[in-house]
């Protein structure tokens, strides 16, 4: 601990996921003091059709 | 933000989903009386073998 | 299962939880076919300083 | 309710979930004294692209 | 990771908390097969106002 | 969305707080290429007594 949990779209190129990870991990280390080691983030892929904004699924948003 | 999420098993049908985004966010916009477009919902499919009910797996559940 | 998790600001009224509680399920009943006892629900309420949205800390956007 | 998530890598033997499951919710029920049935409990299996442990992604920790 | 989070009622007796936490560890520790240290272990306590089962507020099934 | 949960202990300083924040969303912002008001951040505080490393107690870690 501390754990980050992010839910987002999916990610295709592992560079990024890459560089989100150790982002994140930077921030959390300047915020918490706590050696880097301990810091677990975990990226949660989700498919359009399993994600509601406003009242709306995200696939349908799109393909508006 | 307010941030919904739900772990069911799979929904096969997409307007199932729709409906049930569509549903929750009106209860959701009377309770906390915050603009429409803030709400978002992750509907997370888990199968069988993920889940444990009352110390047994689902899909042994399912399968007696 | 079904379980639902809700993360937003405070609700002060009793009777506007019980009434999200009990609409977010009757939408989950129609969805999943599961009998009605199944759905747990949580309500996780936040404090302005624990939520950022766009950047910003809500407590400093209310301030604002 | 009580409700468990569980975030790991993925489990490729059902039997050591069925083991997981029921020995999690031996703990539990000593910890809660609520009947049995009322456990619920998920597990996630994640792809070690999507975690980072110390600001690496698991998947360039094992490859190193 | 793994990491497991638990939503369940508040627990009073800080020895029940300790046995529940050594307990669930062991579990894991047998089923993911790393290292014990790896394990982190969430404990949150809700109150019966903010949990619904069955379309209905704990606070409300208890004070019936 | 995306969204983000942070598990950690207690954080004291608003401004660490405000910091923490402002760091992860550029890295989403980076990483997801989604304009910036729709990066929802939620930070958890959890009391030592139920965060449980490698089979104990944080606050009995803190105390030996």
């Amino acid at each position: 601990m501390p754990n980050v949990v992010i839910d987002g779209p999916k990610i295709n190129d592992l560079e990024v996921k890459r560089q989100l990870i150790k982002e994140i991990t930077d921030a959390l280390e300047k915020a918490y003091k706590i050696p880097r080691n301990a810091y677990i983030i975990v990226i949660r892929e989700n498919s359009p059709e399993n994600v509601g904004v406003g009242g709306t699924l995200l696939t349908d948003r799109i393909n508006q």
